[in-house]
């Protein structure tokens, strides 16, 4: 049976900041939504990239060595393997993430 | 230097129906976008899932064996490896699609 997932409807199921929630999973990728609010904190991802995209809201991801990436509604951006990265709100932010299954998402 | 990706100006991008524009690649997954209009033809990806989300408009996606899956924008599925499918719009759609960088648009 397969599902049809509303992001609307998921949005609902978020109650806090930084608490992704699964979305989908595709091959040996998943797609979390997680509510951006607030500023997360400078981490790198080694062995994998991460797609960002803002479903609704605004967002900045601070970029080492590059000028900040912002990003709003229908925007995404990936960020490659080992950059280091902090992302920040702009205002309370829906945002998906696609990102390995094995992916810690806190990052080293 | 990390990119921006606005979804609407790619959607500006696209010509013609069911002729998929890079939009991103994150890891060994592509995501691609496509112009859905009319009626695509029964097809399955044997070895990959395949997830829609539809950016703009409605799709019906015709799926073997089950009820037709209906997406509206800001809705999503995953069509599982193998599984025989079609896709159909009820309006010009623009869709995502995510899937490995290796699986042929066109399935078997």
């Amino acid at each position: 049976m397969i599902l049809t997932t509303n992001l609307r409807d998921k949005m609902k199921e978020i109650d806090k900041p930084w608490s992704p929630i699964e979305v989908a999973r595709v091959n040996d990728q998943v797609v979390r939504m997680s509510l951006v609010d607030g500023e997360y904190h400078w981490h790198r991802h080694t062995g994998e990239d991460e797609l960002f995209y803002v479903y609704e809201g605004s967002i900045v991801i601070q970029v080492i060595g590059q000028a900040d990436i912002t990003l709003r509604g229908g925007e995404m951006a990936v960020i490659p393997k080992g950059v280091e990265h902090c992302p920040k709100s702009l205002e309370p932010s829906y945002v998906l993430v696609f990102e390995p299954l094995v992916l810690k998402s806190e990052g080293d």
